[in-house]
């Protein structure tokens, strides 16, 4: 089959089309003939050379998939041949064929391309456990996202709107604050020309949000903080201006603040299924009813890899950039 | 009445005798003659200037009492009066006579003395809030508290030794760990000739505690970080070495590690009450069945209260001391 691999940690241009036997499913897992990848941040880290994958996963790039199941592993279940779904993977996703666990499997949602469907799993399923599960964040709440047309971003605020909750967001422009208001922001903030402490604070009369979904660590950890309702929470799920964070704990004690945060790739098949589980039983009927659909930016060829991946890097993608199989 | 006022910041001789009025209790509280009241660390912050009490709380110290019900408030409830209770308090304790909010009391538990029932309130309110209730502790997970032999140390061994979990201490000599041993501590070690990190990751045959209670923070703050299990959670109640904490957030997304704290003092009556309500259902039964005394160190007339704080300054203490009024 073809794939996309990494010739070498470094610039879009290492993505380099090569050719690789199809993977053989393993016990519990199924093949997945791919017709669209989506293009993940986590992609360009392990490009260039920050993000090895976990043991046990495929060297190739991407963590989502969406196509056609055509096989079955040893004792698996021959009723999933032919199935539409989508999928969180390891790694692998770049490439004709893919194998997944089959709990990490889902159905394409009733009237979703399946381009739109391979934009789901990475960041649904990092959007979910992180706000729903670790910020335990519930209706009436508000939260503060940053890099609000990023995936994960429009991500967030899909989930946000479904579920009720208010979320605020901080974009690079205000082209991005436009587009992400447009999607359905309660507010954005220009954060290159205005300081978002003192807006979330104004926009939330003082008060401050409930939970942060943070990408971005460093020195926006304390300011994160300050952001804070009594009794908020701190969730991490990347660290763009550094891992290094440094902050006053009597703060953390006087308004009772909870600060965690998790990585979803190296965690085990079992809790993947789990989780993918309560977001069938939960979000896919929302989605079938025409709820929420993921902000798509581009889709390119599964050959123009790097020219996605110099995309995201240029930092002007608005949602989802996918690539297209076959 | 007679009273110990904080008549300047200062070292344990500005602890001073003096005359009061009787606190008149408001709806929704009770009068306490109070018989005996324990002696808390926050007691000697706010002597020292450090820790002011919170609006609308008596500037007198103490923050435990047990004694008997004189007075109920208006619509208060006759029945309450005569019976012999414990209270937290947000102030005030240090007193012949002290108004306490009737959800905050609990009765003497069967088989206490005065004293050993005064000892109980804020470290048991302490304790069961941030080990419980946000530290999520529970039966056959491991713990790691500093200061063995302190209130809050020996009160969390009780509390761990009762509920089937297993709990290890940092103390500053060997005859403080011998004592914290003594008292159920599964380990105690001796901060002062050896690395606590070390000394817990080979207990735990390197997979680290569940739960860290600190009272410490500053530089330890990455350490107990590093005594932590996957998925664990890190409780800050004090920060004896400091507020400012500093630490890698990459660590704590990898191992899903979760920190948070609180101040009890603050809290509201009703938050109170509901924790009340808990431990009353939860642990007054066990202490009945002779389950668990406090660790008491020393009693000291109401009139020593200089002494009783230079002793808990000294450091020398075993678990509670305590003074007795009348």
């Amino acid at each position: 089959m073809t794939a996309i691999a990494i010739s070498a940690p470094g610039g879009p241009e290492v993505l380099q089309p090569t050719t690789r036997p199809v993977p053989q499913p393993g016990p519990g897992e199924v093949l997945i003939r791919v017709a669209a990848a989506g293009v993940n941040r986590p992609d360009v880290l392990q490009r260039m050379g920050f993000y090895p994958p976990p043991p046990g996963a495929s060297d190739l790039p991407g963590l989502e998939i969406a196509g056609t199941i055509v096989a079955v592993g040893p004792g698996g279940d021959p009723e999933h041949l032919g199935q539409a779904v989508c999928a969180l993977v390891a790694g692998g996703g770049y490439a004709e064929y893919c194998a997944a666990p089959v709990g990490s499997c889902l159905p394409v949602p009733k009237g979703f391309s399946i381009e739109e469907a391979a934009a789901l799993p990475e960041t649904v399923f990092t959007v979910w456990h992180n706000l729903f599960e670790r910020g335990y964040v519930r209706d009436g709440e508000t939260v503060l996202v940053h890099g609000g047309t990023s995936g994960i971003g429009t991500t967030a605020i899909g989930l946000c709107k479904l579920f009720d909750i208010k979320i605020i967001v901080t974009c690079g422009s205000a082209d991005k604050c436009a587009a992400a208001t447009a999607l359905g922001a309660d507010l954005a903030v220009d954060y290159s020309s205005e300081d978002y402490v003192e807006a979330v604070k104004s926009f939330t009369d003082g008060k401050g949000v409930n939970v942060v979904l943070d990408m971005v660590g460093g020195d926006y950890l304390p300011r994160n903080l300050a952001c804070l309702a009594d009794d908020g929470r701190h969730v991490t799920i990347a660290f763009q201006r550094g891992a290094k964070v440094e902050f006053d704990i009597a703060d953390v004690m006087r308004r009772r603040l909870t600060l965690t945060g998790s990585t979803l790739r190296a965690r085990s098949t079992d809790f993947k299924a789990l989780l993918a589980d309560e977001i069938h039983r939960t979000l896919w009927p929302r989605l079938a009813e025409g709820g929420w659909k993921p902000a798509m930016d581009q889709s390119f060829a599964l050959a123009d890899a790097s020219a996605a991946h110099a995309r995201m890097q240029a930092g002007e993608h608005v949602g989802k950039i996918v690539l297209t199989v076959g």
